[in-house]
């Protein structure tokens, strides 16, 4: 092929660089096409020559890290137990938002960003199955509050500019541990389980 | 006074309500002052007369809130003893987070308003302290990473849209053990401790 992949391959990368430091700082929302191609030292037109639009740079910038969940994804799925695939799930997600820490701050709360991978379906359908594995079949309200805890406030601890000076691997350690405990079945979890539930219904999860 | 201020107030007000709806939906940076204006039927104009910027509206927005975790710390400041002081912000900003629960989605997640509360004075000073009641004189790698996660954790999951359908007395109830949990002294600080501190050190919190 005589298409120039090489070259192209390099400036893409540069793009995706200048607009993840960019959509850090400010938002996919408050960062524009301009902003990114100022930051490199090239035209908007350069910058479109790339990509579509600001929101494909967003999904190429995101896109690494889907693909490293649907491979976890795929290792929890050939597990035969509920649990162990839950477990799979979670130390993933802790994995990779550890690796990829400048793109957590992101991910988990702009917005802007949810919005982007509804819109993909290939992103969609590794959220969507992320949160299956972890909701299980039989999921009470306090699971689902625990869930939403882990999801949000691991995923931005882990991005939070205050834990810059703490090493990958400590990190890492820690929200296990931190997420262990939140994800256990909770005290209040039996008395919302009660108020749902008919008492005498058998559990098949 | 001769100032109109009671129907001022109401104009004002619907303004902020507008402001808070489309921030939930579409985040500081995508929200314009054109689009707070249309979603109430009046000119960018009339927007203008009350407030000088989509800045000013969203600082008005919060203030409420901020009022309200003044007053929690006013109280926290007011026991002698470390510990209590801690528990008390920990229960005030659940209880604030629940009850204010759309706000709750852009506090913690949208960069655009972290500036925007440091860059006032009196905001600031609230979110210094509580940072501060938290942490402690005596705080580990693994304590802050813990405040993080129960920071955006507990405050995220409150504005969970996936959780709107949970009563917010079971959410506080649930937030409430939840927090207990994550902000529990870890396993693993025994060890982050050891390697930052001298172990013969005595604490004096």
């Amino acid at each position: 092929m005589a298409k120039p992949t090489a070259p192209r391959g390099l400036a893409r990368q540069r793009v995706l660089d200048a607009a993840l430091a960019l959509f850090a700082a400010h938002g996919v929302h408050g960062t524009s096409l301009q902003m990114i191609a100022d930051r490199i030292g090239v035209s908007k037109a350069a910058v479109y020559y790339q990509f579509r639009s600001k929101e494909d740079i967003a999904l190429e910038v995101l896109r690494p890290s889907v693909e490293d969940m649907a491979r976890v994804i795929r290792i929890a799925d050939a597990l035969p137990d509920v649990e162990a695939r839950r477990a799979v799930i979670v130390s993933g997600l802790i994995e990779m938002t550890v690796r990829y820490r400048e793109l957590a701050v992101f991910f988990h709360g702009d917005p802007a960003i949810d919005q982007l991978v509804h819109s993909e379906p290939e992103f969609d359908v590794v959220t969507t199955r992320i949160r299956e594995l972890l909701e299980g079949s039989d999921c009470t309200v306090a699971d689902r509050v625990a869930l939403s805890v882990f999801l949000s406030g691991v995923c931005k601890a882990a991005a939070d500019p205050g834990l810059a000076d703490v090493d990958d691997g400590e990190l890492h350690r820690i929200l296990l541990e931190l997420s262990g405990r939140i994800l256990a079945p909770l005290a209040t979890e039996s008395a919302a389980a009660g108020a749902s539930r008919s008492p005498s219904a058998s559990r098949s999860g």
